[in-house]
């Protein structure tokens, strides 16, 4: 149906603009599009679609599909298609582009228009339901993904079953976009980029920065067992040919830096200088279960067109560990690991997630996988055993594994419904021999420990960026940036704000005041805007009392509370970490 | 006294090694020494001086002072010297480099031995003391500190008044060999380096991430009115441009990465991206001063042979803040920062330092120094003024300031009297205009904040580093990476031993339990050279009765402690930051 009405938009674009030339019209998740080239203007500048023109072709849109016009497949040989786009000089790419992989060629038509389609589509253009059509939104993108081809534009649309469906859909894309973490990034002060510093390096602002603590803080009492290091974010190129990143995963890493003769390169993970310290020393059985952690960076050099706010960035700070333990340590280790989980997704309100577990393929042992079979049957079973004892939701996939072992990856989805991956959680049987890292056991034989790589909260980076959409930016008590702003109603009572002020953060609370010009309902109304979840309004009452007036972010008047009895109940809230207020 | 000695020095090799080409012999801070090559072993090594043939070099020495030469010196020209130094061919290298200079030729001879130098020396041998003189050790040197050019041997020596003197001397070095940070650091398992990674860049272990840790969390609280950010550690060549780092900085920065036509670099200092963020809006003067802190890492490129364990690396983490201010508000912030480097100077029991004001030299104005001689001075007594004010002791230097403003830097002196460069604090009147930084101020008119650089405890690596000397590792309670050891006596008190641990661990403590196979005895030994300050030991009497038999590292032995009552004492210790024990 979505693909449909991507035929039909292109069919109304070349009847109002007979000379675009057209690119590329899939459907997409919740909608379609279709890449059109409607040439240069008298500036040499690409010519767009503005909005009444998206309104213009809307309409012919459901012209065309009132007249219930058939969708015709066929097969055409190579001079045919080449005579029926000779003036669609990007279809002509991709026609040669077929027939280099042997491709057959077949088109789909409706009315007059013809396209070059695999299908399928729906019988006849009557049944794209007109009420649940619309055109969305136009924006510029490469022909192809490159840059350095013509820049061409898109037409986003969408179509429901009905009205009531698009509507629902357009109200949750409408509640997305006021969550859009980069929105809400600027608007409450949480991080920035800057052109001098490049793409993908986000400068976290104090407010953003606070996030990060809190997460730090959290991780550092719920996994008070693991030994935390800090490890250089620069190494030679010596180590990642050891791990295997290079030359595996050379075309992610940043180029190197060369000195004296040596490359260093930023890293793209942690887990060598993690194994570097596990096998500073001869290590026993005592030793083990040993379970590193660092939040350390990592530096990824992703592709300029995918940058996306904090979800794609070029530099991450990974919630990361690794745990070297026993053959016979595995099944408890890592049901402690799928346990850290559900005490984080429990605390973020996560309630729908799924982990999919990644497995080999035996046809790519000593290929894409390492070749030990046996080894990979084993840990598969061990890790599919455990997340059935644990209960968690898990889904299979073949041929999707890391090259060192089973791979388990989470998505979770959103307050709003979104769907995210976040956090990740491996089995490594091949880098501990790689580094030959050993333990000696109870029988006095060196053995090679197992590795866990795990990463509950992914990274900080793209986590905060699912918690701002996830809270709409009104996060917990315990994690907002600034819990509550005192608001004094004249300049008498600025004195007493300050005394507030003192008062709570002498209790843990992050509290600010608000001695501005502004008049009170206004200073109400900037905190609300910044999510603060108390405003602290101190007049003549309060100051004699002692008191202040509670109003929350959601506007619901507490009324006058003794500042005491207030301290102790949000200091509570945020030592146990409770959403409510 | 100390450059006559190497004379004498030379001539004892000389008489003994006839063959032996002479190098360069400089008096250093405590001592002498001289640099000779002896040509190589049948192997093709540089053959070295081992310990007996030192004991025999002293003894030559001790009768070359005794017979009373003069030191004679004399002006020779360049067919003299030559001819003097026809067979010693790094002398002759000397020769060509002075005259090349310009500089004249002068000579010192005793007995036989006539060397190149410009002295001045004692008029004779016999006025070195034989009681205070000690050859120490011999160590391989490259010709010119060049990796490219031989290497040479060279041997240290000392000569003090008197016997006392030396061997007091000889006692400071045992101590700080002792003491040394890098031998420490191992027995510690604070931190390591590793050859693939690359020199100069610290693995922090578990133990020595607590420290770091501790320092941060320390700041945290002593500077809660900062606001606190995190920025990348890589930028475009563009930022450093624009602050100045690049060109003028370029050969302490790491090469760039090259990354689709823009030059990445690792940042040297953390500034620009300080300025960024206070950039990032229009600022008003109700937002002044603005302390931005972060805990940042910077990287220089230091040269190989000057790097040395923690003292001097190559990534370093900065405690680092800047603090922009109106002018008006300059002399309060600064004393602030005065007061914060006496609270962490008190802290940490160091009694001595000295600060040192470095300014600008006139002359160099628009050349070294931005060319602003009114602001020069303006500043230069303001900070003077400070200082006194603080009643902090102080020295000024002309002619050393950073290009943008007066610099003060900070020596300390360890518990043992060693001398560091430890901190530093800048004041900053060219780069705010530089990132075209300003506040509105409240007559409406936008003016140029100035800018205060302040690192109190400098780096994390070199702060650590000095931590361990001053402590010999023995840090204080609060400090330590493991708190208490407790030591069952017999495998039937292991449980309680883990009891014990847990309930000191939810007052807060870092405790270890050892129930390895060791005697008592010997897990007490271990657990003092691990420099823990307490050994808990736990046996019958102790399980029945609750209780622990505390003894400190000191080897003091407390009795019998309630567990309770030792918990309220440690942590209350802890949280006060106490010395004692």
């Amino acid at each position: 149906m979505r693909h449909s009405a991507a035929h039909v938009l292109a069919q109304a674009v070349l009847e109002l603009y007979p000379a675009a030339k057209l690119g590329i019209g899939p459907p997409i998740e919740d909608g379609f599009y279709y890449d059109f080239d409607l040439g240069e203007d008298a500036d040499g500048k690409p010519v767009t679609f503005k909005p009444r023109d998206l309104a213009r072709i809307e309409k012919r849109m459901r012209k065309i599909i009132q007249r219930n016009f058939p969708f015709e497949r066929r097969e055409i040989d190579s001079a045919e298609s080449r005579a029926l786009f000779a003036d669609q000089p990007y279809k002509l790419e991709l026609i040669d582009q077929f027939e280099a992989d042997g491709d057959a060629l077949t088109t789909y038509r409706q009315d007059s228009f013809e396209d070059l389609c695999r299908g399928p589509h729906v019988a006849h253009t009557g049944e794209i339901p007109i009420s649940g059509l619309k055109l969305l939104h136009s924006a510029g993108a490469y022909w192809r993904g490159d840059e350095f081809r013509p820049m061409l534009q898109r037409i986003y649309g969408t179509v429901f079953p009905g009205k009531a469906e698009l509507d629902a859909h357009l109200a949750l894309m409408e509640e997305a976009r006021r969550r859009d973490h980069r929105r809400l990034g600027r608007d409450l002060d949480l991080f920035i980029f800057d052109d001098e510093i490049g793409p993908g390096l986000p400068l976290w602002l104090p407010n953003g920065n606070i996030l990060r603590e809190e997460l730090e803080k959290l991780a550092l009492e719920k996994e008070h067992d693991y030994l935390r290091v800090s490890t250089p974010h620069i190494a030679k190129e010596q180590l990642y040919q050891r791990s295997g990143h290079l030359p595996y995963y050379r075309d992610e890493m940043y180029a190197p830096s060369e000195q004296e003769g040596a490359s260093y390169y930023l890293r793209p993970m942690n887990c060598p200088f993690h194994h570097k310290i596990f096998g500073d020393r001869q290590r026993s059985y005592r030793d083990m279960p040993m379970r590193i952690a660092e939040y350390g960076m990592v530096y990824r050099y992703e592709a300029s067109g995918s940058l996306f706010g904090l979800m794609r960035v070029r530099a991450a700070q990974q919630n990361d560990a690794h745990i070297y333990c026993t053959e016979a340590q595995f099944e408890s280790e890592f049901m402690r690991v799928i346990d850290l989980y559900r005490f984080y997704f429990d605390l973020f309100g996560i309630d729908k997630y799924v982990m999919q577990l990644s497995k080999h393929a035996s046809a790519e042992l000593g290929n894409k996988y390492v070749d030990e079979p046996e080894m990979w049957l084993k840990m598969e079973a061990l890790v599919r055993e455990v997340m059935i004892k644990a209960d968690v939701p898990f889904v299979e996939l073949e041929d999707e594994a890391a090259f060192y072992g089973p791979k388990i990856d989470v998505q979770v989805w959103s307050a709003v419904g979104r769907e995210f991956s976040l956090a990740t959680n491996q089995v490594d049987f091949v880098q501990p021999a790689r580094f030959e890292l050993t333990y000696v056991d109870r029988d006095g034989s060196e053995k090679t420990p197992l590795c866990i790589h795990r990463a509950p909260l992914g990274s900080h980076e793209r986590f905060v960026g699912f918690l701002i959409e996830h809270y709409g930016g009104a996060f917990p008590l315990w994690l907002a940036p600034v819990q509550a702003v005192v608001i004094p109603i004249a300049d008498r009572h600025v004195d007493y704000a300050y005394r507030v002020r003192a008062a709570l953060r002498s209790v843990g609370l992050r509290v600010d005041v608000d001695d501005g010009p502004e008049r009170m309902n206004k200073k109400i109304r900037n905190a609300q805007q910044q999510k603060v979840p108390y405003m602290l309004v101190v007049g003549d009452r309060e100051s004699a009392e002692n008191s202040i007036s509670v109003r929350t972010r959601e506007n619901e008047d507490r009324g006058v509370v003794a500042l005491a009895e207030f301290g102790n109940h949000a200091s509570g809230l945020i030592a146990a970490r409770k959403n409510a207020m």
